[in-house]
């Protein structure tokens, strides 16, 4: 079914809140971790202590939950934007991610091997790998299909709807494990205390309930038909050329 | 971009391994849920004991992961059958997930109460309370909307994507739970060997990857574009009905 332009109008009205929405909610995830870190655990070091483990959760949920998230809102955000332009944001922004969240591995692994603790024997740790291998593949698949300049169409518009699929998927893979992690933590720092609804308990659980509220607002926007990128006149052309490429065959090398 | 009749068959010709993949993906997250209960903690009872608890895994992952996105499904595979029916379908297999993970739920309070230990202080069961309140409210909701008679054609269609889009949500925060659900039981039952890496752990985390599998195949079955239900001609007629009505307003009682 398709909208009336009123009806689209009186969508987009609302479209700044719901993005307004993603980063009070994003925003408040990070500046909760990092605060909770800070304040209960100690704060921050590179030195193989629990101040170095703390540099993890506060890595994972800027990389993989809001970065990643913003990433992928760009497109609605920037409507109007030329497509070019809007990509390359989108694989800067999942970029960056991909830095800070290499670094948030890299501070958990590092003191693990520092204080003997194994590694990788948990659900978190191996939801957490799969999330992160996956998003590295994605990225690296991304850059080839849709920056690459010689990729051809048909192989784009094939790979597209596999692209987004697993873009929101992997999102709500990496919230998950933020939630595995924050129970992990919890169990582990205050596991005596924790039935008794204690202040860190509290934050740890209100903080997982806004990375859910995060996920779900980000998941929201990003479906909802009437928030849709329009066609602007030169995608339009493209998206016919799609078309007679998919059902006759064909291989242009440039978009 | 639409696809051809030749690409749409095409499509169609995986459409039964997908659902298959979904079919032996959930059951083996039952059986595994069920063998870990049953063989590690000494299997099901009803008397406050912790094979009492044990029920609550089992009801929890066989109600709100299988038969819930078995209901999602059922619009995929009976794609020909009417739209009535189907729908009577959905509400049915969701009503079978309500009650049993109702039976669920009051396993794991009544092992509590038993036992003197406080409910609803962890992240799970904050996150599992609010999926299985926002579940309720979406089957009553999705009764009101599209089973009952009377309502507005208008109000359906309205009603209908929020519907869609939070019953996929929902899926996902349940399958986060019984991660979380997982880590929690882990950690209580093999605290001092899981980082070791001994069975009950490495069962544990595989059935973890499994749920995760088992919500990415059901929501990419059911977001997939070429696995759509095909328009039939009285729901054609119906759809162009509700077109007219949200452009133009209008106040039929009936489908």
């Amino acid at each position: 079914m398709e909208d009336s332009p009123q009806r689209a109008l009186q969508g987009l009205g609302s479209f700044p809140w719901y993005v307004g929405g993603t980063q009070v909610l994003g925003l408040a995830c990070v500046v909760i971790t990092g605060v909770w870190m800070g304040s209960y655990h100690g704060g921050y070091a590179w030195d193989g202590s629990g101040q170095e483990f703390n540099v993890h959760p506060l890595c994972m949920v800027l990389g993989l939950v809001f970065l990643y998230g913003d990433a992928i809102l760009v497109y609605r955000v920037f409507r109007n934007e030329s497509k070019r332009n809007v990509k390359v944001l989108h694989a800067v922004l999942h970029l960056l991610a991909l830095i800070i969240s290499v670094v948030g591995i890299v501070a958990v692994f590092d003191f693990h091997n520092h204080n003997k603790i194994p590694n990788m024997y948990s659900l978190h740790s191996w939801c957490g790998m799969l999330t992160f291998v996956l998003f590295c593949v994605q990225w690296l698949m991304g850059l080839g299909f849709f920056l690459f300049p010689g990729t051809l169409m048909v192989l784009r518009s094939w790979y597209l709807p596999l692209h987004v699929f697993f873009g929101l998927a992997m999102l709500a893979m990496s919230l998950a494990t933020c939630l595995l992690g924050i129970s992990e933590k919890l169990f582990f720092s205050i596991q005596h205390t924790y039935s008794q609804f204690v202040p860190e308990g509290i934050l740890g659980n209100m903080l997982g309930l806004l990375l859910v509220a995060f996920g779900i607002l980000v998941g929201y926007v990003v479906t909802r038909e009437d928030f849709r990128r329009p066609p602007h006149p030169e995608e339009e052309a493209l998206s016919v050329h799609f078309k007679t490429l998919t059902e006759g065959g064909g291989s242009p090398t440039s978009p």
